[in-house]
């Protein structure tokens, strides 16, 4: 557990582990070794002292003490959750924390609670603003999430970014290759080589207006809660030279604030979209999170998959 | 004043002139006959009552009983920014209103109160839920603001389809081509033709990532509200069927909620990004809304140009 009490190893076992299940390797066992460099160079606290401050039944601001991210949130979460059954709406900034892992993982946990939630995490620097040739912003995540009505909760959890960072350093680890159209090499060429990509600038979705999201984002979760920002989240693969400080920003809401049927409403919508006139091939249209879920419910059956490169990084630290 | 009062009518006008202002002529004057047109044909209420409902100090819903967008939005935001004042966070949710014009007008008054702001909005059918072929999303924009640090209001006001349906209206109506990629005709071919980009689909910004957010302003402003959702948001140009019952969602937050020196480190993060080096042919890198506050600032001191249809439209209007 490489210093973790049992509780948060469990945390972040668990985290690492789901996404997994959910097909998201680049969020999964592949970062099992950075979180442990990070913790044997101490630049993730396994003994954090957490500290919560109360600013009213629906606000907390929690220093995370640089604690492994996945505690962190999960705190963070089960925080928000509380203030928003409590008040209707909740809000909880925490600063001194680290990459989190997949943000579905802690808003479907609000999501379970019946509630709307937002979960914001800035990221190392992956994204060049608009009208600048170096990359500063994260892939910076955009969470949303609602009970849909049915057992599977409504999802969508989508970095700024064409593709997800991680999907380029599970691509640069096996020697595959990237899409078209979603990254820059160094030189600001184009390029479908991972490595290349990572080294270069990766591509916002929509030019300005996905930058101008990584932006708020950036502001949301670093410059708001205290956290690293504007590009100084160090990259925790790469960079050893300190603690990372993410912030993150969780907002929850009641379902039935305003529309006492909620439950009937959201039914209607998803209903309404799914009957729509489908494209060529596709079979059914799915609502954001709805494919991760089946996925997830698949896999509980099956074993994981795990790549010979990452299975011999996991072999290692068990010595 | 069309029925209007004083107060109403003012500021409908507040509204459509800092459009004009600010150069976004597609939800300026263009507009006028079609907001007269529905007033007179009662789908817009000139002596709305309207209701608010205090759910706790921080939560407020209003039925704004099809009174006019700008009249609806205008009360939202300012319930919105004094609950923040009182409790740190407000939540609006407004339900019986319509086209509201430009989110970035209510988040300005947010952020003049040196708060952070979320505007959400729905609209008519524009664009087509990934794996649909029929267009059921509007262009769904999501606004968020912070100040800056100087007179300059930060607010990222971006619609989630790759250009606005005001540009596109604007182009139709003066005979001008819209750019590649960014909509589709009733057949799914790609087009430069706005008519026809108007009559068929217009994309999202991203692919899915764009439907997925466009889905989440619906279930926000829609389905959390009580307004219409599902596309049922009618056409404000062509449906004279009945009122739009647009919902709108404010959310409010106080900037030094967490980081009491909120000030300086958003002035830090503009500036560590200004001073990124630029790509060729970029003289500064901008914040978003400062283009914008830009032409407002200039468009001050000379008079509007109005394009001859328009002109034509509004003196009929006046006789």
């Amino acid at each position: 557990m490489h210093g973790l009490n049992y509780n948060h190893a469990s945390i972040s076992a668990d985290a690492l582990i789901n996404a997994e299940l959910v097909e998201a390797p680049s969020h999964g066992l592949s970062r099992l070794k950075m979180y442990c460099d990070r913790i044997k160079k101490k630049l993730i606290n396994p003994k954090p002292k957490i500290k919560f401050k109360k600013i009213s039944n629906s606000i907390t601001h929690i220093d995370a003490n640089n604690s492994i991210g996945f505690v962190a949130a999960n705190i963070g979460i089960k925080q928000a959750i509380k203030n928003a059954k409590k008040t209707g709406i909740g809000l909880v900034g925490i600063k001194n924390s680290g990459h989190y892992g997949l943000s579905s993982y802690y808003a479907e946990q609000a999501v379970k609670n019946n509630l709307i939630v937002f979960c914001f995490t800035n990221a190392p620097p992956a994204i060049a603003p608009h009208g600048s040739k170096k990359r500063l912003f994260g892939t910076n995540p955009i969470c949303f999430g609602t009970p849909s009505s049915t057992n599977v909760p409504f999802i969508l959890d989508t970095s700024v970014s064409m593709i997800n960072r991680g999907k380029i350093r599970v691509a640069a680890k096996i020697g595959k290759k990237i899409p078209k159209g979603v990254a820059l090499d160094k030189n600001g060429k184009p390029t479908v080589d991972a490595k290349k990509a990572l080294a270069g600038v990766q591509l916002p979705i929509g030019g300005f207006r996905g930058s101008g999201l990584a932006w708020m984002v950036d502001i949301l979760s670093g410059v708001m809660t205290g956290g690293n920002h504007g590009g100084k989240v160090k990259d925790p693969f790469d960079d050893f030279s300190g603690p990372q400080n993410i912030g993150h920003l969780f907002i929850t809401m009641k379902t039935n604030l305003f529309a006492k049927d909620y439950r009937s409403r959201i039914k209607k919508n998803i209903k309404i979209i799914k009957k729509l006139p489908k494209i060529n091939g596709v079979k059914e249209i799915l609502f954001p999170g709805q494919s991760k879920f089946a996925r997830y419910k698949k896999n509980l059956k099956k074993d994981i998959y795990i790549p010979k490169t990452i299975k011999l990084e996991i072999e290692k630290l068990l010595n």
